[in-house]
């Protein structure tokens, strides 16, 4: 075994807190990572506090790792020792079935590894993520990096980025398309870059008026307050698509109502509460509601690989790994623009 | 004006009752037909107990009507005296905006005339139905039938069968999809046909383990009894497609579970009551839940078309319109194979 070191949190209600732990040897197929950044997803926080259940103490969470390759094993022929490289919200899966068979793991029929909290395959223990300063993965879920790039402003990519990434290439998300983005956070900001980027009008629609300008920044082209039912009006019956990141209970008719005939918002959040669904707003206007999770290996390299042609990073604050605890408490209230980032030479 | 008689609702509760009222005369784009047989539709009853607010007493329902064309207007020209026709939910729509460009005026962006119960174009009365002896409608909305079926049973296509045709058209359901109606009613019944017909494995998903045997006489291959846990565990992500019939208000998750990754769930029907969603329901398996409504009227006469090439009729319990009342009380019980039809000559 290996030993490692990281943050963790013991119960749902303590702060996290310095833990010492080990990782697995690292075998023959296995890539071993010192880990430079990791990004703080309210995933985390959400396991961290069982909101989910299932949280198995301790958890070491953090899915959104950009590190250096310090050791490899025997049969492995992707990386070599000092290349930069990612681990995102998954380390392993069945690699048999059809989902699997097709790249899309994320839809694993098994159920994948979660890169923190399962159970880890031949081991006692879960799985531990990356608030920690080292880990060992299987070189298939092992993401190419360029390392010249602003690595802390990759590092939200492997979770932010494909999730937002995925659906708009499932959906072919291009020019001609009008695109509203609902929540201007983690998964927001990227939906917003990612969709401008590929030829998309992107309008974000908020409730305070008062992110106007920062929509703008990241390259919204319009922006609409939703409080404002003129505004709304104005936009009704107008969206291609809409990219809903928001995981509190808002309503489905209301984004829906905003699609144009035979548009789709897709949504990314898991409310803790279901928000109800009026199926007149789906008949009437032929509407679409979907769903969509992270993505899948190949098309994760895909979307670091464009989003390092494109010059698109997430915009951070790093933090060193002692703030964690007062990041959580401001994440809850919306105060990061738009991703904490760990420097892990902190640990 | 012309004369005409038929069967009108006065008010939500008291029965239907003979009524005396007018039409427009014949225009130069109209069409006039005496009216054979007209289905009896759940929207029927919908609207002439107000369920859905609105109505404009008295309302003369039925909007699934089979009659002989009778006299036409000087500038038709798809239709000559004598020959089968009929008219769906549609009597007119703006004719203008994209939707109605593309042929689907059931998408009307200024909204089509309904065939009954909307205000009609240049008169003060609202539009009346197909429970009466003829009606006046503009040739573009009148539709052609092949005049050697059973005529009563094709009635009902012109709203239930139109209204399943279009979305598994719209989705191209075909050989090697599986599909799942819920909902054995009139549209249920008109969905496992027309899926069958086109190649798909149909399971009717029942709360009933009764209609088992209907269900396969009518084509279906499987049948699962809903509240047989271990069966539906079985046919959890199977389906590529659901046609949800159903207007009651029912688990939207339950049966989202039952889709197989990408799969789609299609609502027809409009529970006066919302149900919940989870996104995580549409999240995990990248599921998708659509809306459809009716069609336009060039896939109308395709639908025609294609059921009378293929033999596939509606069944149905003709009735004269005198057992009217009864009928309504029999079809909120679902006690009528699959859909009642008036034969107009007892009017």
């Amino acid at each position: 075994m290996i030993p490692a070191k990281g943050y963790a949190a013991f119960d749902p209600v303590q702060p996290l807190a310095p833990y010492d732990f080990e990782r697995r040897d690292v075998g023959p197929h296995d890539v071993m990572l010192e880990i430079l950044f990791c990004g703080v997803c309210h995933s985390d926080l959400h396991t961290v506090r069982s909101e989910w259940g299932g949280a198995m103490y301790p958890v070491v969470p953090g899915h959104e790792i950009v590190g250096r390759v310090v050791k490899v094993g025997d049969l492995v022929n992707k990386f070599e020792v000092g290349e930069t490289a990612g681990v995102g919200c998954m380390v392993d899966s069945c690699r048999s079935c059809s989902s699997c068979s097709e790249g899309l793991e994320q839809y694993c029929e098994i159920g994948f590894t979660g890169t923190y909290n399962s159970p880890e395959p031949g081991l006692d223990t879960p799985t531990y993520g990356g608030y920690s300063n080292r880990i060992i993965v299987r070189e298939e879920f092992v993401l190419k990096i360029r390392e010249d790039q602003d690595l802390a402003r990759v590092a939200p990519l492997l979770c932010a980025g494909i999730t937002t990434y995925s659906p708009l290439r499932q959906w072919k998300v291009g020019t001609g398309h009008k695109l509203a983005v609902v929540g201007l956070g983690g998964l927001g900001h990227m939906a917003v870059k990612l969709a401008a980027s590929m030829g998309a009008e992107v309008t974000v629609l908020s409730t305070s008026p008062d992110k106007e300008a920062d929509a703008k920044s990241l390259g919204a082209h319009k922006f609409v307050v939703t409080k404002d039912a003129k505004a709304l009006e104005e936009v009704r019956n107008s969206f291609d698509f809409i990219i809903n990141t928001v995981s509190a209970k808002v309503s489905l008719d209301m984004y829906a109502s905003l699609l144009r005939r035979d548009g789709t918002m897709i949504l990314l959040g898991v409310p803790p509460e279901a928000p109800e669904l009026h199926a007149a707003t789906l008949i009437f206007g032929r509407r679409r509601i979907a769903g969509s999770l992270i993505g899948g290996i190949a098309e994760t390299q895909e979307m670091l690989d464009y989003c390092a042609e494109h010059d698109i990073l997430s915009d951070v604050e790093v933090i060193p790994i002692d703030s964690i605890n007062e990041a959580y408490e401001r994440m809850l209230k919306g105060d990061v623009k738009y991703r904490f980032v760990i420097d892990m030479s902190s640990l």
